[in-house]
């Protein structure tokens, strides 16, 4: 008997998965060279899907590499060489933060404490920052950084780069592209694949920037921005990709833009506010996220107030529900439900009645 | 009807791959947390299959990345600072050079002509180097060095870390590995698996060079050595792996295992032994590497004599065959024939009759 993943990635495989992988077992797709015309047609029709998906403007590239994290690493090489300024309230924000530092950049922060969000009246990025590197979801805390919110930093400063880590919270989350530079997210998030694949969504600004870099430092060898918008212009890669992630992304995406993002982000707010309403009216359970405004749709987290956290993991589990554990040091007080794309409303409710009967 | 792949990766998949693709799909393995307890059980049965397969000393230890491309660039930054040393005879081997030139190091080359292998009274690796970078298996060309030569160099050159490519020669290449300090591969070449994990193999020679690295210059960021050994000690990764390679890479090592080594490396010599035999003999093609004791036999390069090879390669197809065509600019001249463990004695005799009769 299936068990259904509400882990926050790996995740619920997507529904259409299992049929895509066994389409392309039988078609011998991962046998076929990553520099064959089948992989650049394969790798054009991602490149379509994802710019209907996010509904990207003409002059944004799309990059894949191993992992989210390489993208952490990329975007600091290829597009700044001294100042970066970062919005830190969770692990993987501070993961961004960490990255500049190694490479020794003049990294500023601007941290509030776990569990919380930003308001913009606190940001203030000082002159010469090359990039504004934001969280839209702490995968950690549950926090998000609404859409609005992003939009209106780039009002208040046009000149960094904008960069938008959008991990665990893309495609939910509504970006308007023509108001950040680049964003990026793992596949085994909000996509539902197998993990194994990042994506990077890059701006004509961007390669601009990348492009002046270019000669000047150490911009990130294959994976600079010059090398892989050299490669992207013939849908190629610098190197041999995860063409089997590259197939289900595509189908994915072919799926949900079927479906319609539209529906998707309505279920999945449906899906939401029903397990923070619960959250909110259990004496079990309670948000950990203080401010609504600030509360993920897609990684909800909850303080667990009269048993350990582990407990509750353990009773879900048998009835073939896997929930994720608080992360890090919240692990014995907190669980994490993840509310992606492919967990059905069915399925959410069903959580949530076992959850009301703990 | 489904093919045969002879290309030289992406390639013919191992015969067991969809079955322990379908038994992974339905334990739920892909939507497994990479903290959990499972996913290290798993690294650590990859850690077995793979010590025992390669005869690994104690020492060694094995991480995963997003590709050996990724290899080239994260053992130039954790392991040198200044001096390298590059035996370069085709594409790939130059690429490894290519990837100390970006990062500034002083990289010193032997070069040799495409299709040509490399004399140990030629090999003159100065003092002070830091890194001798040699490429068991040149994917372009078809030329192999062999083990015992590696061997010989260890011998010669006792300073400089040795660091073997053996993307295309692995698991066959019965190369010593207390004679070496690192190696590495990618699973889409002789493992027959979906491109997209690069696999390295470290000595305790390689992490104390790096730990005495830390902190002088950037070694890798999340993909140094350290940050990967940090992890490798709880069979934990730095990032979010490609845990549906690592499942399948587990599971294809203990297939080879049962098998027995040496009974795929002989299956190996005598299928190139059937394929260069007949290049000799035949009107229309020719071995494209002189030297005998240079010719791989994993990949095997033939000079197509009086037809473009794209009309060999076409013919071919129609049968249910698919070549490899010629690196860069052989592409026009040559064909590649892949002689991968995945590739059965009947498939190759099937395509050798078929060569024989165009």
């Amino acid at each position: 008997m299936a068990s259904v993943y509400f882990t926050p990635g790996p995740a619920q495989l997507y529904p259409t998965v299992a049929g895509h992988l066994q389409t392309a077992l039988d078609k011998q797709v991962f046998s076929q060279s990553h520099r064959s015309q089948a992989f650049k047609d394969l790798y054009k029709r991602a490149d379509a899907g994802l710019r209907a998906l996010f509904n990207l403007p003409e002059d944004y590239a799309i990059y894949f590499t191993g992992s989210a994290t390489e993208i952490w690493e990329r975007s600091l090489q290829s597009l700044t060489a001294q100042k970066t300024y970062h919005l830190v309230n969770g692990s993987f924000s501070k993961k961004y933060l960490d990255h500049a530092k190694w490479l020794g950049r003049d990294a500023q922060v601007l941290q509030v404490p776990f569990g919380k969000g930003f308001s913009l009246e606190e940001v203030q990025v000082p002159g010469g920052t090359e990039l504004l590197a934001i969280t839209q979801n702490e995968t950690s805390s549950g926090v998000c950084m609404p859409v609005s919110d992003i939009h209106a930093l780039r009002e208040k400063f046009p000149e960094p780069l904008i960069s938008v880590d959008m991990v665990s919270g893309a495609p939910y989350a509504a970006l308007d592209f023509s108001k950040v530079d680049m964003a990026f997210f793992s596949v085994q998030k909000g996509f539902g694949l197998p993990a194994g694949l990042g994506v990077w969504l890059v701006n004509g600004r961007c390669r601009e920037v990348a492009a002046g870099l270019e000669g000047k430092q150490y911009t990130g060898g294959h994976h600079s921005i010059a090398s892989l918008q050299d490669q992207y212009q013939q849908f190629q890669t610098p190197f041999t990709p995860n063409v089997l992630d590259i197939f289900l992304l595509t189908h994915v995406v072919e799926d949900m833009l079927t479906k319609g993002i539209e529906t998707i982000r309505q279920e999945t707010e449906a899906k939401a506010h029903q397990v923070y309403t619960f959250l909110e009216e259990s004496s079990l359970f309670a948000p950990f996220v203080q401010e609504k405004a600030h509360r993920s749709p897609t990684v909800i987290v909850a303080d667990v107030l009269e048993k350990p956290a582990a407990e509750v993991i353990s009773l879900l589990k048998k009835q073939g529900m896997v929930l994720g554990s608080g992360y890090g040091a919240s692990k014995e007080k907190q669980i994490r439900i993840a509310n992606f794309p492919a967990i059905f409303e069915q399925e959410m409710d069903t959580l949530v009645k076992a959850l009301r009967q703990l």
